[in-house]
Order: C-alpha cells, then sequence, then structure tokens
C-alpha cells in the first residue's frame, strides 16, 4: 500500500466543508443553531449524507438517528469508527463537533485518492443530541448506542420545547432501522476541539486525551428570612446570601486544598429578592465540581455535604440539595493513547497527555471499545460561543493525526 | 379643657380609614401601587383631602405637592405638626405612612368630638414622594419643606419612567401656591409602623425613636475573566463570584466585630454569564451599611475600602466602587422624645427607646423643629409587601400615643 508518511489531508477542504457545514442553521451574529432534531439539523445531516454518498460509503442510520457512513476494508473485521457529532448549542460555534465527523470525511477523501484500502473497515460515526440542550441528557445518541439506555426510553425523552425524541426523529426522517451498537467498532478515536484554554496558553501542541473528568453538578437552595436590611440586628437575621457566600468560598478552598485535577466552581446565584435593602430570604446556587478520579470527586462530595450540615447549624439557614448531573471520571484506552501520540510523533507534531474537561461521545464509546480522543487548540479557549476558532493550520494538524491513527488502529501501519 | 386622661382614639375608625386609603391602587395580589404623582396618588390625596374637608381643616398645598391640614389652636402660635406620607413604593402594604397621616386625622375627629381647642395650632401633613421609587432621591417633599433642596431642583427631577416631577404635579393638580417651610412647625412627631422585627419579637411595646442610621450604600463591580469550568484550572482563574462571595462574608464578619448598632447587608448580587459552568467574569454587588454614629459608620467604610484593596491584590480581579447613596445619622429631639415616652407611660403602655432603620419624613423635620417618632410593631417585621400588617390594638394605642403627645407637645398636658 501507500506508505502512510505520504498521506496528507487537505486543510483547505476540510476548512470549506466546515464552513459549509457552519452556515446551515447559522444566526445572524454568526452563531451556529442546530438544536437536535430541528430543521437545521436535518439540513447538516442532509449535507452530511450527501458527502458521504459522493465518498462512496455505505450510509446506515440507527433507530435514535445515530449516522454511520462505512467504508469496507480489505479483510471483514470489526471496522475502526472515528466521528462525533454536528449538533450544536444555541448559540454554538462551527468546530465543536462538526470537526470530528468532517475530518473523518477528509481522511476518507484522502485515501480514496490514493487508493488505498485499509485492512480493517472505517466508520464515520454523527451521534444524535450531543449537547443535549433540546433533550436531556446530552450525549444521547452514544450512550443508547454503547448501551447505557433502551432505545426506547430515549425516543420517549419530551424537550425543553415539549417535543418528543422519537417523534421529532421520524418527522426529520432520521429514525433508521439499524438497532444501536450493531456495528461493533474495533476502536474508537474522536477528533474534537479543546474547548479550553490549556493547549492555547501552552503554545499550539495538539493533546492526546487520556481521561475526562467525571462531573458533579448539584443545586443548593438556601432559605432564610427577607427583613429590613435597616431595622434587622444582625443576630436577628437569617441572610441567605451570606449563606451563599460561605458555600462559594467553601467551594473555592476546597478545589484549592485538594489539588491536582480536583477543580470546583459557583457560576450561577439566583438571590430573591435581590434588593439592595432587603436581606434576601433564598439564594439558589449551582457547585460544579470535577475531577479525573472517582474516588476523589467522592471524597470532594463528602466534604461539601458535611460542611453544608455545618452551615445549616450555625446560620439557622434551610438547606437543600438537588443533584443535577453526575458523570464518573472515564480513563481512555493506554494503547489507543499511545497510538495517538505515536501518529504525532511520526509527524514531528508536539502533542501532550491531557484530561478532558467537557463530557464527549467518546466517553459512552469508551464502554464498548478501546477509546481515545485528540483535541486541537481551541483560541483563547473559547467554545459554545460565535468567537470559537482553530488556527486552520491545527485543523490540518488534527485531521493529519487522526488519519494515521485510523490507519495505525486498523494494523495498516 | 377635657381631661386628657379621658380622651382616646377609635381604633376601628382608624383602621376603616386605613382601609378605603389602602383601597386605592390596590392591585390583585393586595398590594399597595400609589407611585408618588400618578392617578392612585392623586385619589389618595383627594380622599385624604375630603376627609380634612369633612374634620373642618383648612387645606393648604406647597410647590412640591405638600398637603397640610390645619386645625387652629386657642393661641396664635407656631403649630404642633405631626403626620407622614400616603405614596407606596411598587407592590407596598396599607399601613407604611398612611398610618402616621390618618392617625393625625383620628386625633383631630377625637378632640372635635369632645369639644376640645388645643393651646397651639395642630397641623396634619402628607409629604410628597417618600419612598422615592418613582423620583430620586426619596423623602423629596420634606427635604423640600425643611430647606434641604431648592423648589426649582425637586420640580425638574425626572423620574425612571422619564416623567419631570413638576409636570406630574400639576398634571395631578396638587401643584400648589405655599412656599414649602411656610408653615414653621413648633415640633414634629410621626407615627409609623417600625417595618423592622424588633418590637413585634419584644413583646409588642411600642417605640419612642430617639434616633435614625446612617445609611452607606455602594454597589462594588469585581471584573474577571469567564472561563469553562470544566478546564481551567484553579490557578488560572480569575473568578468574580469568588471575589463577591469574599466581600459578603467580610460586609457580614466587619458588622458582627464592630457591634453596637453596626449592621451591613449585602442584598443584591447580580453574576455575568451566571451559567453552572462558565466561571462568572463580573459580578455586581450592593453594599449597604448603616450605624447610628457618623463617625462609626465612616470607620466600617474605611474598612471596606482597605479590605477590597486587599482583595483585588489577592485574586487579581478588578474593583470598581460607586457610591449610591450616603445619608448622616439624624439624633432626635431628646425633649420631643421625653414627651413621647411620658405620654405612653400615663396611658401605662410600654414603650422602648429605638432607633429607626428606615429613612423617614421626620429626619428631615428634624432640621427645622425638635422632632421624634412614635413606633408600632410590624408583625413578622415585614414591610413594603403586602403581608405588611400591625396588630389593631397597636394601631389605636400607636394613635393614643400620638393623640396625648401632640396635646402635651401643644401645651395640653
Amino acid at each position: 500500500m501507500t506508505h502512510p508518511e505520504s498521506l496528507h489531508c487537505d486543510g483547505k477542504r476540510l476548512l470549506d466543508r466546515l464552513d459549509r457545514l457552519g452556515a446551515v442553521g447559522r444566526l445572524e451574529d454568526g452563531s451556529c443553531c442546530r438544536l437536535a432534531f430541528t430543521d437545521a439539523d436535518r439540513q447538516g445531516r442532509d449535507l452530511v449524507v450527501s458527502w458521504m454518498q459522493e465518498l462512496g460509503l455505505e450510509v446506515r442510520v440507527d433507530q435514535v438517528g445515530n449516522l454511520f457512513g462505512l467504508r469496507r476494508g480489505r479483510e471483514d473485521l470489526a471496522p475502526v469508527m472515528t466521528g462525533s457529532h454536528i449538533d450544536t448549542v444555541a448559540t454554538g460555534g462551527q468546530y465543536d463537533g462538526s470537526l470530528g465527523v468532517l475530518a473523518g470525511l477528509e481522511a476518507v477523501q484522502v485515501l480514496n485518492e490514493r487508493g488505498v484500502v485499509t485492512r480493517r473497515p472505517l466508520a464515520v460515526a454523527v451521534f444524535s443530541n450531543e449537547e443535549g440542550v433540546r433533550f436531556q441528557p446530552d450525549m444521547t445518541g452514544s450512550l443508547v448506542y454503547a448501551g447505557g439506555m433502551p432505545v426506547a426510553q430515549a425516543l420517549a425523552l419530551i424537550g425543553i420545547d415539549q417535543s418528543r425524541f422519537g417523534a421529532e426523529l421520524e418527522r426529520i426522517g432520521y429514525a433508521g432501522p439499524m438497532a444501536p451498537g450493531a456495528i461493533v467498532p474495533h476502536a474508537f478515536v474522536e477528533l474534537h476541539i479543546e474547548q479550553g484554554p490549556i493547549l492555547d496558553q501552552e503554545g499550539g501542541a495538539l493533546g492526546a486525551v487520556a481521561d475526562l473528568q467525571g462531573i458533579s453538578w448539584q443545586e443548593v437552595v438556601l432559605r432564610g428570612s427577607a427583613n429590613h436590611a435597616g431595622t434587622t440586628p444582625m443576630r436577628l437575621r437569617r441572610d441567605a446570601a451570606y449563606g451563599a457566600a460561605r458555600l462559594i468560598c467553601f467551594v473555592h478552598d476546597l478545589a484549592q486544598e485538594l489539588g491536582g485535577a480536583q477543580v470546583g466552581t459557583v457560576g450561577s446565584i439566583r438571590l430573591q429578592p435581590n434588593l439592595i435593602n432587603v436581606i434576601p430570604r433564598e439564594a439558589v446556587v449551582t457547585v460544579d465540581l470535577r475531577n479525573t478520579d472517582e474516588g476523589l470527586l467522592r471524597g470532594a462530595e463528602a466534604r461539601l455535604e458535611s460542611f453544608l450540615r455545618e452551615l445549616a447549624d450555625q446560620t439557622g439557614l434551610e438547606l437543600a440539595t438537588r443533584r443535577l448531573a453526575r458523570f464518573e471520571p472515564v480513563r481512555f484506552d493506554p494503547g489507543t493513547v499511545r497510538v495517538i501520540e505515536q501518529a504525532a510523533a511520526a509527524l514531528g507534531q508536539p502533542i501532550r497527555r491531557m484530561t478532558s474537561g467537557a463530557g464527549q461521545d467518546a466517553q459512552m464509546l469508551a464502554r464498548i471499545c478501546p477509546s481515545a480522543m485528540i483535541f486541537v487548540p481551541s483560541i483563547g479557549g473559547i467554545s459554545h460561543n460565535p468567537q470559537e476558532r482553530t488556527e486552520p493550520r491545527h485543523l490540518q494538524l488534527g485531521a493529519d493525526v487522526l488519519l494515521r491513527t485510523l490507519l495505525a488502529l486498523s494494523g495498516d501501519d
């Protein structure tokens, strides 16, 4: 076969496809709005399917709308799979998700043009409703594909607009016949933008993603008594904002004290009545704790829980917590991570091992096959935003590392 | 004359007038909405004027809409004045302000019925725009009356709805000919609900208000950087919510440490973007500091200022402060306070000396004549709220103490 060293992706063609897909559902401010199973999502899918067909891929669609373009291999083995998602948040960028799908198509096109048939089949996947904006939970398509949720349960999900997952999928014509999981991958590798500042700040190396943070999201409601800020002595107050402030400081100090991969954030506070001269009667605060180690994450949650008990005792506030989300950390397959690192090394491209701070389809695929991810830098760490951008040379380099990784996983290096 | 001991107000008649005035501008949720110089304020004024006329009072209106009902005395001396305001906040209760005006009318009615002519004339005042919701500053009418703001400046004030104070006053027909301050009071005493929890929690005694807190309102804007809550290491964060939390704890702890009359409140926080998984880039926080002693209040402000400098150094946040309001503490006339206490004692009614935590028209009148206030308990300390309520027996007792105080100040005890 053609020597892998001579195979390079066409960065311009990749960026052209990103621009063309990004134009579908684009809003006036430049952001992409392709919520899952909307007309814009359908148009995006139609465009990707047309490209798959032009490239000679066999298109298959499963019962939750996951979409696959299959390319035959020299041997009838489990395919090497790549891909990501093409749904976006309400005001997203054009790289998040789409890059992983379109770089997979670019890799296929290079192989087609050079007449390379890999040992294993290749599959380029588009997973449904990764962002989870319209239907919760997020990553629904890959979750079902990996056996984490029954098909019927997914089809019955009700969206924020009261629509039904299954009905909307039928409506856009992407309710396929294939059972999710029917194409069992030999391995899965996903190329994605980092959506964080680390690679950009550290000089633009690529990332070999070795693990993915566990996420613990809770809402804490603190209830006290609203009273006049002038006439209520300090000793008679039950001030919900003061309780919230103590909680915010605790979360910050806990993450710093635990160190390592532990992060903790209070991003949202809502006070009632939120007036300058009224002691707040209620504060609703979100707590976001993340760690790459499940034991450490549980430890942080336990520390938070005991702090909240003490806080209630000390302040007389009533506290209630509600779990909003909980994902265990994911450790990607070390062998697959090494393959990615070797692919980058062969291209002379610096790459660093790192952790994904965001949820990804690859974390679901990791349940059923060896999986890992490649990150390219996000300029300024900006994502979920029309300003989301990655340097064209990083797009090209990411696609080249993906192509070499696919070849290696297929046994063609 | 009739012996003061035999004179008692009619609590039922007082409550009936409170209910009837409270019905003017009442919203569906039961709250009162009579913002200054609106149609509802005009209707409320018309009703009070009709009662003044029924009671034989001479009605006079000054150039900023302050309204006076005058009752002649046996001697042509400076009158003893009482009163308050009848404008409300957007969702207020029916006692705040109105009680002081209508208890004054009730006292007049008792004197009329018993044929008592006091030595000094009596005046029942209704001051304009006390709440300051529509036009800032609050207490505009009494401020102008006491010479604290020129008439022309008041008439030129622009409201939150872009209306002009003078034009709206003309529109509702209450731009009078009298120069503010033309009726020089011998003394001023104002009956008001406490708007705080102290009297209610301490068993329902009345209050003789000896002083009024100084108020320092500031807005603090903390600016950091918005970043992904998962992918941004703790050391790379500039978290505006964490800075705000440190500030809230400081204000609370400072007031507790200073003790005495010092109170401190953060009642309002606004975060940007206020999302669970984004480190907040901006927090806007209000700080309300109050003390009855100007030196101590300045000391608290200085401590806050140096804390904010340290906080900026420690967190890398940019901090900016803006003064929203500043009033020096007011000390009411000790002689007038003693007259109130003696009036209560003569009625066998417990009364305690206390501080007003809210701004009051009496603080303006204190600039031009001996002044003090009588407080009745607010159930649960609730005010500026449709749930605002005072026990009917406390309304009656408050009016009785007011009546005896007016008689004493007039030289009729």
